[in-house]
């Protein structure tokens, strides 16, 4: 038994045994694994912020692992009458909920939460703001293992909007901790400088040819300002910095091609590519699934809420 | 084991054989008959219009066939952050989804999805804007056919919004081939053209006492533009082209009322006729939840996912 | 077997003796107690005023029973294309479905469904308008209960906005009916005339040290026109009505503290007194679940769809 929390809130926090041991599980999953539960368990998820992927992702994980799901309407819910994150996670477990899921636009929303005493239900984050999104990251680093079986040396490109994107933040951390070359590129106003201390910032073109993994960010014009979004012009974006087939033709044979997706085709990418034999993009999505399962037996065998523990070879 | 396709798109692709075989499975349902599946199988219902009667009744036909039912809130879902609806179809499909069934305002949105090579997941339509309203046709018929037992020689008149009806046009073109005699009637600026092939449009007065069934259509304020409605006399309509009581007294004993519903009393058809002994309006919803049971079996069916094949007599 | 009806719509309706039934049905289920159906039993929630708390609570109870839930999405249901809500009633109950969860805006709109020979689907009221809440003043009888193990002499203090707060009718009348002396207090152009048929206005200061049970109302500010909130001082009111640290020294030793919730901490009550070892929020929150099982088991009795039926000692 790994020495992981009852809440999963950042990958950060994580030994690289923990998320080894997280990776293995969810592969164990993808191969059928099943768990029993010693009774009942409810899970709400809570997303404040637009998401198709992720919370249906969540659901699909939390059924699959036979928990009782209460999906909270955010749009028509009391935070709506004001009532404060803490407030709401302190009712829910009032109710009878073990395992929150939250998406919040706060950045760290959930350090308050998780240090109040009142707290017991588990916390899972789905994305907190310019925070992370740890589950989403553990899903990526699930597909590298699957491709490569090591991140040890894998040169990793990450290309596009870094300076909003909490999946790049989240996963550049972890891809330098366990020991992959990290390269960024990606238009210079939304580069950020704390990407320098995980690895070097260079042009697409100059780096394409060596890279394992082209992992491509979406730009996400719904985070954009007004005048920022009418001068995007997504054709020179997508001459820049996008995976042309230009660009593809250069990439190794072996090299696989990332995206968190929604992907923006013909900007991020060209639209061909996203089906193609190189592409993971639908498997991350399928991965997903398995990766969350993962974190949502952990803190169930935490939780001594399983029949029988976890076993990892 | 009959040709249907994987998917349920419009019923001008069914065989009358196929037809009948959708009825009496509908009826089978109706009659208590259950089907066991091979393991769990995972449905999403994702409605971009307004709909109550027809997602809340395939969520009961799902819930009824055991299937794990996923309801995607399309208000907050990624189509807000421009993904296209053949890149949501995949999505699902990557996270487990078995079976999508899909309300869309574009006519025959369906059409590329299913041609794609990268789609396996089955696709149901439940309405596509000004095209068809499949399932709606289907219980339509089931209804029809436990009060006549039989389409051919019965006097059908569709009386109303025939323009913007979906309905209408798949019950029209279906009913014809079935082998009724169709009298179309209603405010000529929302006749269309196309209908001629079908059947004759006359007074609704001319033909009320020869009809079989009047099958009244909903008036769609919603879907007028803000003059039309401006303009719209309910009083006016109703003393025209309404179900009126001096109407009803001139129907056949044995003649039946339809509506597809929501119904606007007092103007489609006098309040108190709604709930008559003639009126099948209720009845047409009840039969809603055993036709998409017959039509999702049937999907089912053809996937391989029932213990046993479903079989006719 | 009581006389309860097959409804649930507001507690006034009730013998005395329901009500113990209800409560200690409720306390079954706390310990742990366990229905079975005889059949799968559909029951629908459809809130069309924004609620976390009450339609979760119901969610819960609900699945706990082992009911089948359908969740209608009130923002995108007929409603909004004009269908009545006695008509969207009827619609859910030809789809199959057996118990009908409702809240309103309209005071008493229950009154006309239940009086409709074409309903047979059982109706609970979750909220009428300016009407009752009685699922809300159960669980204040069952928390009350099990604190005290009685009402009559029991001195209860209302605090607050009395005019907008469903919660206080209900909670007056019924507590009044069961023997306990009442004490509101709270702005005069907030209180009701109506009140003074169940007991005595009173300032704070005066009644707190008597009381056995503190009831503070929250403070709606989203019922409040835009003037009257703008003019609304959080400050003042905490300190003329609202339950100060220094007002909470003053209460008995025994006595406890109930808010519907959400609170808004600092106005109705010090933020640290929620959590306190005399605040029963949470519980409140907690007995919710239960007693809204006993609601519902009770219906489910009455319809003769539990697999024996629920005795009380």
């Amino acid at each position: 038994m790994s020495n992981l929390s009852n809440n999963f809130l950042n990958l950060s926090d994580l030994a690289i045994e923990d998320l080894n041991h997280l990776i293995k599980l969810g592969e164990k999953f993808k191969k059928g694994y099943r768990i029993n539960l010693i009774k009942p368990v409810y899970v709400a998820n809570l997303f404040f912020e637009n998401s198709t992927r992720t919370h249906t992702s969540f659901y699909m994980a939390e059924s699959k692992l036979g928990l009782k799901v209460v999906d909270i309407n955010t749009a028509t819910s009391s935070v709506k009458k004001g009532e404060s994150l803490s407030d709401t996670v302190k009712t829910l477990q009032s109710l009878g909920i073990s395992i929150e899921v939250i998406r919040h636009k706060t950045t760290g929303w959930y350090s308050s939460i998780v240090e109040d005493n009142n707290v017991n239900a588990s916390i899972v984050n789905a994305g907190d703001g310019a925070g992370q999104h740890p589950s989403q990251s553990l899903l990526d680093l699930m597909t590298i293992y699957e491709e490569f079986g090591t991140f040890e040396g894998l040169n990793v490109g990450i290309i596009g909007d870094l300076s909003h994107s909490r999946v790049a933040k989240s996963d550049a951390q972890i891809l330098h901790k366990l020991g992959a070359n990290l390269y960024f590129s990606g238009p210079k106003e939304w580069y950020d400088a704390e990407f320098s201390d995980y690895g070097t910032y260079d042009s697409f073109d100059n780096i394409i040819d060596k890279l394992d993994i082209t992992m491509l960010l979406r730009v996400q014009l719904e985070r954009l300002n007004a005048d920022s979004v009418n001068q995007f012009k997504a054709n020179e974006y997508h001459e820049q910095f996008g995976l042309s087939l230009d660009r593809a033709n250069k990439m190794k044979k072996s090299a696989i091609i990332m995206h968190p997706a929604p992907v923006n085709r013909g900007v991020e990418i060209d639209s061909s590519l996203v089906e193609s034999s190189q592409s993971r993009i639908f498997k991350q999505m399928e991965n997903g699934v398995f990766a969350r399962m993962a974190i949502l037996a952990h803190i169930l065998d935490n939780k001594n809420l399983l029949a029988e523990e976890i076993s990892y070879e």
